[in-house]
C-alpha cells in the first residue's frame, strides 16, 4: 500500500487528506503544515500523524508519495525535492508564477524516472471526463470550437488578489489547462481582453475581474474562455464542444433535482452548487485516485509537469495580450 | 371554394371567424348570433356579412359548410339542422350533456352522406400531433400507460359552473378525448375521485374542483388524468405516453426561451401561456383546416360524432364512479 | 460508539454494512449470515467479524443497533428479538406481508421504550428530502394532488416475483410511503387497476406487471400512483405535488450533465441510473445516518414501525380494489 | 391605411410579400422583380399586382412605403431612390459592402425627414424582445458579458459565397446588430480568429467558415461572437447576457415539446428548426409591423441606418484583425 504524506494542511491540504485518509489504495501517513494548529487538528480528524516540518515528512521513508497543497511559492521546491528523493509527486496549480523557473523545474521533474502529476482536478470532474471520452469517441467528429464559461461566486479578498499572481494565472489558467485538454491540440495565438467591472478596488491592485480570450491552434481550432470574479447566482461552470458531427454541452451541477412551478415563475431550479469545493468533491477524490492508480501501476501520470507549464505559458500570453492589445503568438 | 358560415359569434366564435377569414381553402361568408351587437363587431373584423338568424344563415345556397359555437343545448339543434340541408359541420364539444339525446343525434349524424366533425382541437396541437405520429411510428413499442395533468389557470364564475353540466363534461371531456386518441383503444373501467378543494362555493353549488380518474382498456392498456380549476403557476396540459420501447413527454408551451438565472435561482422561465385562447392558438387554426381539407377532398373527418359520444360516455361513467365510490364498467 | 451488527449479507445487507463500516457515528462489529461464504467476503471487505448466527449475533453485549436486512418472513423475527433484547433496530421493508401478525408485530414495537425504525430509504433521498422541506415551508400553500411515477427497468426473476408479496407489496409499497410521506394524511379510499404486460410469465405467476391507483384522503387530497415492472429506457422515479401556491417536480437523477447535440436530436441525455443500488445510494447513506443519530440522541425515529404498517394496509387495499373492481375504504 | 410595394421576389421578397398581404395595417398594391416569373407568381399568391420595373413601381403614387429585398448591390441605390421621392424604405441588411459609400448613403438617409428602417429582424424574435425588455428593466443590474453562438446548418453553394462579401459580411453581421443592441454601448476594440474547417473549398475562394470574436466596450463590457457555416444539428442562434445582478439565456426554438425517453438516451428532443426563415418566420412578421407602426404614427424607426452602417463597421474590424492577427480599434 503506497505510504502518502500531505503537504500544507489549509484548504486544499485538507480535501487530500480526507480523501487520501478514505481511499484503499493508500495508508495517509502524516500531515505537514509549519502552523502547528492546522497540521494537528487536521491529523486529527483524518487519523493520522502531525508534522510541522514538510520537508522532513516528504523524506520519511514510509512516504512513497508526496501531495503538495502548500502555498504556490513553495512548490517547486517540494516538487523537485520529492522527485530527488524518488517520491511520487501530485502537486497543486500553478507549478510557479515565473515561465523560466517553471521550465527549469518542468525539465528536471520530467527526467526518466520522476513521477509527478499536476493537479489539474477539473478533468477528473465525472461529466467532464465522460465528455473527453465521447469526443475520443467521435462523438462529434473533428472538433471546430470549445467554448468554456468559468465564473466564481464572489471575489477572494483583496489581501489575496494581492498575492495571487493576477487572474489569468490563479483562475483562468484552471480554463486553459482545459481547453488544451478538450482542443487536443497547442494553441498557437491568444488574444485577450481584461476589464474591472466587479470592484474598482481589484483594479486599484493591478488586476482584472472579468476576461474574454479567444485562442486558436494550428489546423484552426478555436476556443473561447470567459471568467468573472462573481457571479451572483453561484459558481458558474459550463463548457461545451463543437465539431463536423455535433456538439456536446456540460452543464452546472444542482444540489437537488427539484423544479418549482409559481405564480411568477417555471421550471425554477435552485442555486448551483457554492464554489469549488463542493462543485469539485468528486473531481478532488477521482483526481486523488487517479495519481495513486498511476502510482501503483507504474503508468504514465494522467496530467503532467508539461501541461502545467503549458496552462501557464498560455496565461502569459493572454496577461501580455490583454494588456498591449495585441493578439499574442505562443 | 368552400363557403362557410359561423355560428355563434362568443369567445369560441371568434377563433373560428378569425381563422376561416384567414384560411385561402374557404370564404368566409357570415357570422351569425341573436346577439346584433357581437354579430356585428366581429363580422366588421374580419370581413363578411352579419347576422342575427343563426338558423337563416346557416340554410343560405352559398354556405356549403357550418362551425357551431353556440351554447352547448343549441348543438344538436344546428348540427341536425346542417346535416339535413348537406351542409359539412364542425361542432364545438360537447354535443350536448344527455347521453340519449346525443345516441339519436350520433345515429342521425352517422348515416351515409353526413359529415360532421367534433372540434376537439387538442389532437390538432402541433405537439400533440407529433407524439401521436411518434407512437403510430411505433417509436414507444407497444402503449402501456398514458398519464394526462390538465389544470386550469383559474375557475370559471360560479354562474357558468351552474349551467356548465360539471368539471367532468365540461373540462376533463377534452382530457378522455385525449386518452381515447393516444390509447388507441376504447376504456371499459373508469374509477374516479372528486374533491372541492379550491372554492367551497363550486362545491355549494354542486360541482367538483378537483379531479383524479384512472381508466383501462380491454387489453389492460392504463390511463390516468387528473384536473384542478386552479393552478397558479398557469394553464398546465402536458402528458406522457409510456410503452414497451420507450417513452414520449410532452411539455407545456412557453411565450419565450429565456431562462433566468439570480441569486435565488437558476434555469427559471416564464409563466406559462395564460389559458386555451393562447395555447391552443395554433391548434384552432390547424382544426379548422383539417376539416375544410376533408370536406374538399371529401375524405374521412378527423374526429367523428362516435368521438363526441365516446367523451361524454366516459364523463358519465366517472362522474357516476366518483359518486359512487365504485369503479364503473363501460 | 454505536456498536452495530448487520444482519443479512446479500445486495441489501451489503449496502447497510459498507455505509455503517464508513459512518463514524457506529463501529461495525459483526455482519451475520447463515450462508458463510456470504457474511465472510463481505466482513473482509469491511473489516469487521463475520457470523453465521444472526441471532447470537443481534445479543452480543457490544451490539447496541441491529440493521436486519435478511428475508422478509424472518422480519418480525429479528425484530422483535432486537426489541426484547433493548437493541434499536433498523429494519428493512415489508415488516411482514400478513397484516394480522404484523400488527401484532407493530403493537409489540411501539411499546414505550421499543426503538425501530423502517427503512422506507427514499425519504431520504436528497431531493425528496428538499422537496418535502419545500413543502413543509408552504411554497405550494394547500396540498392538493400528488403524481409518483415508480417504474423499474426490468422485470425481476421469475422465481423472486413468486415469493415477493406480489408488485403491490414488492414494489408500490414504496410508493405507498412516499404518497402518505408527501400527502402528510392518511388516505381513506383506494383503487387500482392491474395488468400484465410486460410478460405473461408474470400473469401465470399470479401476479401483475402494470399498476395505476388513485387515492384520497378525509380532507379530499390526492394521490396516483403508477408503476411498471419494465422502462427500457431505465429506472423512472418522479414525483410532483401540487398545491394552491404552486408545485414542485422532482426529476430523475443523471450519470453526467451532458446534453447531446447531433443529427438525428437535440438535448438528448445519457440514460437515467441504472437501478435503486444506484439511484439510492446517497438516501441509504443518509437513512443510515438518521437512524444512528436518532439512536445517539434517543429523540423519536424518523421512520416508524406504523408507517410500516400503514403501507401495508394500502397495498393490501389496492390488491383488493384490482381483484374486485371497486374502490376500497381503508 | 399604407400602400407598400415589395422590391424584390427572390427568397426574402417572399417573406415580405406574405406579411404585407396578411398585415391589417397595409395594402399590398404591387411585388416588382426583373425576373418575370419570379414576380408574377408571387404576386398571384399574394393577390396584388406584379411589376418587372422595381424603380417604377416603387415610384407609383399609391405606394408610400417600400420594401428592399434586391441583392446588396442594389440597395443603396432603391434605399436612397425612395428616400428622395418620400417614401418610408425598409432596406434589407447589408446596406452595402464599401464603407464609404455606405458612409455617404446614410448621411442622405439620416437627414430630417428621410424614414428608413434597416431590417435586423432577430431584433423582433419575441423571445430576444423579451430578453431585451429584462435587461433594460434592471434583471441582470449593469451588463458585463454577452455570449453569442450563431451557426448556420449547412454552408451555401460557393457561387453564393463568392458574391456575398464574406462570412463576416454576410453571416456575422447579424450578430453584429445583436452585440451592439445587447451591449447599449459601442464596442470600440475587436478581436478576430477565422479558420477553414468546413470545407476547403469555401477557403479557395477567399472566405472563411469558422470564426470566433472577443469585442470590449469603453467601459469594458465585453462580448463573444462565435459562427460557423455548418452545424449538422441544426440552425444554433444562442446567446446570454451577464450581469451584477443574474444572467439570461435565450435558448433555441424547437419544432416541438416533445421530450423522448428510449433504451439510448433520455430527455432527447427534435431536431432544430431548419434555417432561419422557419427560425424568424415570427421575427420577420413582427419587423415589418414594427416598420408600419413606425410609418403610420411617424415616430423613430427602430432600426436606423446607422444601426446597418456600425454593424458594417464591425465587420470590417473584425475582417482585418482576422487577417492581421492583432486586435483592431474601431
Amino acid at each position: 500500500m503506497i505510504g502518502v504524506a500531505v503537504l500544507g494542511a489549509g484548504r486544499i491540504g485538507k480535501i487530500h487528506a480526507r480523501n487520501a485518509a478514505a481511499n484503499p489504495r493508500c495508508r495517509l501517513v502524516a500531515v505537514a503544515d509549519p502552523v502547528a494548529e492546522l497540521a494537528r487538528s487536521l491529523a486529527a480528524e483524518v487519523g493520522c500523524e502531525a508534522s510541522t516540518d514538510p520537508k522532513g515528512t516528504a523524506s520519511r521513508a514510509d512516504v512513497d508519495a508526496i501531495v503538495i497543497g502548500t502555498p504556490t511559492d513553495s512548490h517547486i521546491e517540494f516538487m523537485l525535492g520529492g522527485v530527488r528523493q524518488g517520491k511520487a509527486v501530485l502537486c497543486e496549480k500553478p507549478i510557479g508564477l515565473d515561465i523560466k523557473t517553471v521550465d527549469a523545474a518542468v525539465a528536471e521533474a520530467s527526467k526518466p524516472g520522476a513521477r509527478v502529476m499536476i493537479a489539474f482536478n477539473r478533468r477528473f470532474d465525472p461529466s467532464a471526463a465522460a465528455l473527453k471520452r465521447a469526443i475520443a469517441a467521435g462523438e462529434i467528429g473533428n472538433l471546430r470550437q470549445v467554448v468554456i464559461t468559468s465564473r466564481d461566486p464572489g471575489p477572494p479578498p483583496l489581501s489575496y488578489i494581492a498575492t495571487s499572481g493576477g487572474i489569468f494565472h490563479d483562475m483562468m489558467i484552471h480554463d486553459f489547462d482545459m481547453a488544451r485538454w478538450l482542443l487536443d491540440e497547442e494553441p498557437i495565438e491568444v488574444s485577450a481582453m481584461a476589464s474591472c467591472l466587479v470592484d474598482p478596488a481589484i483594479g486599484k491592485a493591478g488586476d482584472h475581474d472579468t476576461l474574454m480570450v479567444i485562442m486558436r491552434t494550428a489546423s484552426g481550432r478555436q476556443c473561447h474562455i470567459n471568467n468573472c470574479r462573481q457571479a451572483v447566482y453561484g459558481y458558474d461552470q459550463r463548457f461545451e464542444v463543437f465539431g463536423s458531427a455535433g456538439m456536446l454541452l456540460n452543464d452546472n451541477l444542482r444540489p437537488s433535482t427539484i423544479r418549482r412551478y409559481n405564480a411568477g415563475e417555471t421550471e425554477a431550479r435552485e442555486p448551483l452548487l457554492n464554489f469549488f469545493l463542493e462543485r469539485y468533491a468528486d473531481a478532488y477524490r477521482l483526481e486523488l485516485d487517479a495519481f495513486l492508480q498511476a502510482v501503483e501501476s507504474k503508468s504514465a501520470m494522467p496530467v503532467t509537469v508539461r501541461d502545467g507549464r503549458q496552462a501557464l505559458r498560455l496565461a502569459d500570453a493572454a496577461l501580455e495580450s490583454a494588456e498591449t492589445g495585441r493578439s499574442v503568438r505562443v
